[in-house]
Parts: C-alpha cells; structure tokens; sequence
C-alpha cells in the first residue's frame, strides 16, 4: 500500500509553475488503535491555497516550509479501520492534505458524511461542503437575509456567489450578481437563475447596480472588496448588511493600494459589515448541509465542477484555476 | 409671556457666522387640552446641527429652510399644563428647538427626568442624556465590549468619547483614547483617567497606538472614520469590534476623499462595523443612564461643560464650539 502526496517545493512569484511542486510516492504505514484508513477520492482547489505559498500573492507572509504537503480538504473514505466510531465505508471530508491516502484518529475531520441519494459525491466537497455552508451562514446568519429582501453577490459566477444566488431565490429575495464579463454574467442569470448580473468590467458599476435594483441593495455579499464593495455600499438601504466572505481584489497590485471611499455610509445608513468564520458557526453546519442536499435533491439548486483526473495533475489544475480557466468548483478526482 | 427664538436665516460658505441666524421674540400662545408649557433651562448644542445648514459642510443636503426654527434638544420643566401625566414641574428632554419656550403634548420629547440628587440638571443633556447613552449603547451593545479587554477611542477629549473611555474604565477595560495635541491627550488621561492617549497629530499613529496597546484592541469606538480608522484597525485584535458613532474627518475636504486602506482586515481578522443609532435601542436607555448617573455620584464619571449664558448668544456659542474653543459638551443657558 502506497500513498501519493502533492508537497510544497518553492515560492512561485506570481502564478505558480509545476515546479513549485514535487509529487512524491511514499509507502503508507500500518494503523494503530483508534486509527483508521482512508482511501481518497476528491480533493478540493481552492484560491487560499496559493495565498499559503507566499511569493508576494498576498499581504500575509507564507505559511509553507518547502517539503510540506499542501493543504487542501478531501472526502475520502474509510478502508480498514481499529477505530469503532469509523467502521469500513464510513465518507468524511476533512483537511487532510494533498494525498491519495491517509490515517487519521478522527480529530483532524470537518464531518461524517452520510451520502444522500441523487447527491453527487463530489457536492460534499463544494455546494454540500464548505462552499455551500460558507454562502449559507453569509447569506442568513451574518446577513441576516430575509424573504422580499434584495442580496446583491459579487464573484457571482463562483461556487460560492453561484451558491449565494441560488439560496437567496429559495427564500424568495430578489439575487443581483456582479461578474466580469458578458459570459460570466449569462452563466450566473440563465444557469444559476438570478434576477440580474451586473458586469464589474463595463463602465459605472455604481449606476448598473442601481439599475438592476432601484429599491437598492439589504444584503451584499462581498467576496472581492476594493472598488466594487464601493459601487456596492453606494446602493446599501438603511441598516443594509454586509458578509465578508473574501477580498480576492486585494490579491493583485492595484487592488491592494487600493482605498474604500464609501466609508462614511457606515454612519449615515447605520450598515453592518462583518468578516465572518465558518468554524465559528459549526453548530449551524447539519442544517445548511440539510437544507442544500433537499436543494439540490429538488433540481433547485445546481453546483457547477471543473473536474482533473489523478493527483499528478493536481497542480496544473490548480495553476488553470489560479488563471479562471474552470467553471464552478475546481476538483480533482484522486482515484 | 413671549418666547425667544433662534432661527435659520440663511445658509453659511464654511464656518457660519452669526449673519446665517435671526433671533426673534415672538408671543406665547395659550394651552389647548393634553398641552402644556415649557421653560427650558438648557440648550444642547452639537455639530450635526451646523450640517443641516447645508453650504458643503457635508456631503448630506441642506436640511433647514429659511426662517425655521433651529433644531436642538433642550432641557426643560413644565409651568403650565393642561395635560394629567405632565404636572407642573415635570422635566422633560427633547428635540424641541433652539427656544426659551415651547408648547408640547408629550409625543415629541426624548424622555421625562427625575433629576437625581447630586447629578447637575445640565448633565441630563450630556452625560445623563444622549451624550452618555450614545456612549453606552455604543460601548456595550454595538461593541459588546467585555472586562479585561482593550477599548480604544477617537475624538477622546470630546463629550461622547470621554464617556466612552470612562465607561469602559467602570467596567474594568483598558481604555486608550486618540485626540489632537498634547493638551487634549493630558485631559483624556489625567481628566478623564484613560490608561494613555495617542496624538493623531504626531507621527505614526498606528505605531503610536500599538506602543500604547502591545496585546492589541478588542473595540475601536470610532467617532473619525478615514486615516485614524486605517491605524486603528491595524491593531485590532482578531473578532474585534468597530462601533461607528461619527464620521468627523468627512467634514473637510480633504478627510472626504481619504479612501480606507486596511479593509481586507474585515476578512483576515473577522472584524464587525457597525454604524449605530440611539433610536433603535430605546429600551436600553434607562439602564444606560442609570449607570451614569451612580457613576457621577460616586464621582467615577466626569462630564466637562462648556455653559453660554442666554439664547442671544447660542449662535457665537455654536461657532466657538465648531471652532473647537469649548472643551467638553457645549450647553446654552437660556434662563
């Protein structure tokens, strides 16, 4: 029995190369009491990963040494066990680590997954996973969205704006998205069933927002801050919300110098803006999932995949990724 | 019986002069059933007062026509009534205009007072009244400020922010204040006991408030917004707190188009903004002035005044006080 492992190798500068990386094989050790096995079969690429790899991606220093593993959450499931409480067959996901195998005790996992029929595997790992839970507790705990409401999303064609989008329609709001670009903004209203898309690279985003909302915005779910979030704050409603699930403009030059004028609406319409955790609502965590899995189940919901085939593309799938080259949720399926 | 008045005669370039008001003495009409007749004491002046004068002060049009009466709260005791639940020597607070007198039914005051022993009456319109309760509602609710952690200031020297900082000392915070100049720094500390007070008028005001807080600050209390909200937030801890009170620095020209550097934190650090308003928490403000009131009697809480003597002299009164000359809350004494 063997293990293949995706490890860290150099800070990339800019857009990372495969050699960055080194794929290794090594054999896997025996399990121990209280220990299991588990076989891996999706692992989840995600932008925060190149964030890890340092090489000026980001304001924050890197967080990996060269040799480390990569980090990243996988579903896998269990193949020989001597721990009672994961018998064989058991699926979890958890963030276990670029690898085809790996041994855990159980502290390490997110959660036990019991698959529901008509969901696909993959789907635990995006709109059933993290993705879907993270657009779930923006939208109806930080965001406080109610029924009637107008939720305006940015990076609307991603899992988790698409997500967002689609939760904010079956609790019967009005779903305005940002996206950039005629294609994307096409995908997030014809696929994903918003009300609206506005394009961030067409002129006067601030004039487009009102026009696709002119009883102005309750809830804006920010996944990119900078320039947009300003547009954004300009159509806020009185005690209007706002969810920061991501800056991905700060990831660039520009966007990282760049300053939020809008500042002083926080007074004049008394708004709430809030950077919000996933782990800090795990209690929460079964009941979005639920509520998705019914979703989904229900042809309500869709989550979009761009899936690679095999570990060793792993980090050419992750570069393509970086570039925008996938649709929806980057995976790779492991075996 | 006749009243004195302040009137908005005209709108002001910048700083007002006392050509932008008419002062006029006009008959008192008798009472009608449910009325009753006022004679205020004490007029409360504020600086959103000189924003709804318009005249590019702010970005927020102009408010007041000419010839209306100019708004203010004032502190007042009945002297006539024809209504049961307001008896003569009743005192009231309310938004009622700058005016020795003032015919009410009662639906448009702030709160009835009973003036408690050893609390001056002024401070009902400062530390016992909004002044105080803004700070309270601020401090406690918006910021969920808790003991042992660190509550840092803006505009500390001021009448909301001092209250702040010695609220947050009653309730066992370390309290850091930020004010302009080394003489409104020695009030914030030695006045008003915060354990330091930074000058945003010196160098390096974010390296200045990490010296001054090396764990970090839990609330910032934010009475300023632009450049100071920047170094503030630098050094807030993790799930930290920013309560918005007032945009001061939006008031100049240069403080309007300052764009806020450091909201990515929002996200790298789960940071919550919240503009607040009084109003919504009205079913607080007993406690909150409770609080402050056993706080002033056991000479745990000072509220500085600055006392005009008569309403002819409530407009030069007002432009001192825009000018900076007066030194904690300014009051008019109008009898």
């Amino acid at each position: 029995m063997s293990n293949t492992q995706v490890l860290f190798k150099s800070e990339p500068k800019g857009l990372p190369t495969p050699d960055n990386f080194d794929i290794v094989t090594v054999p896997m050790p025996g399990i121990e009491d209280g220990q299991f096995l588990l076989k891996n079969y999706f692992l989840s690429l995600d932008p925060y990963q190149r964030m890890l790899m340092g090489g000026g991606w980001t304001y924050a220093p890197r967080f990996l040494a060269p040799g480390d593993l990569m980090i990243g959450r996988v579903l896998g499931e269990v193949i020989e066990t001597k721990n009672a409480d994961f018998p064989v067959g058991t699926h979890v996901v958890g963030r276990l680590g670029w690898q085809t195998h790996v041994v855990s005790d159980g502290t390490d996992l997110d959660f036990i997954i019991t698959p529901k029929q008509d969901v696909p595997l993959s789907a635990y790992l995006g709109a059933c996973g993290s993705t879907g839970t993270t657009a779930w507790i923006g939208l109806k705990i930080t965001g406080r969205a109610k029924a009637g409401e107008t939720v305006l999303v940015s990076a609307a064609a991603g899992s988790v704006g698409g997500t967002v989008g689609q939760l904010a329609k079956a609790m019967d709001c009005k779903a305005i998205g940002i996206a950039g670009g005629p294609d994307k903004c096409k995908t997030v209203v014809e696929d994903f069933g918003f009300d609206a898309c506005v394009d961030y690279k067409a002129p006067d985003l601030e004039a487009q927002i009102r026009a696709a909302s002119p009883d102005g915005v309750d809830v804006y779910f920010d996944n990119v801050g900078g320039a947009v979030l300003d547009a954004a704050m300009a159509n806020m409603n009185k005690f209007g919300r706002i969810p920061v699930c991501g800056v991905l403009s700060a990831y660039n030059e520009e966007g990282a110098s760049y300053g939020v004028k809008n500042m002083h609406l926080f007074f004049d319409k008394s708004l709430t803006m809030e950077g919000f955790v996933l782990n800090v609502h795990k209690a929460r965590w079964p009941e979005a999932r639920a509520e998705i899995e019914d979703l989904i189940v229900a042809d309500r919901l869709i989550s979009r995949e761009t899936v690679a085939q095999g570990i060793e593309n792993a980090p050419s799938a992750f570069i393509g990724m970086l570039e925008g080259k996938n649709v929806g949720k980057q995976l790779v399926k492991l075996v």
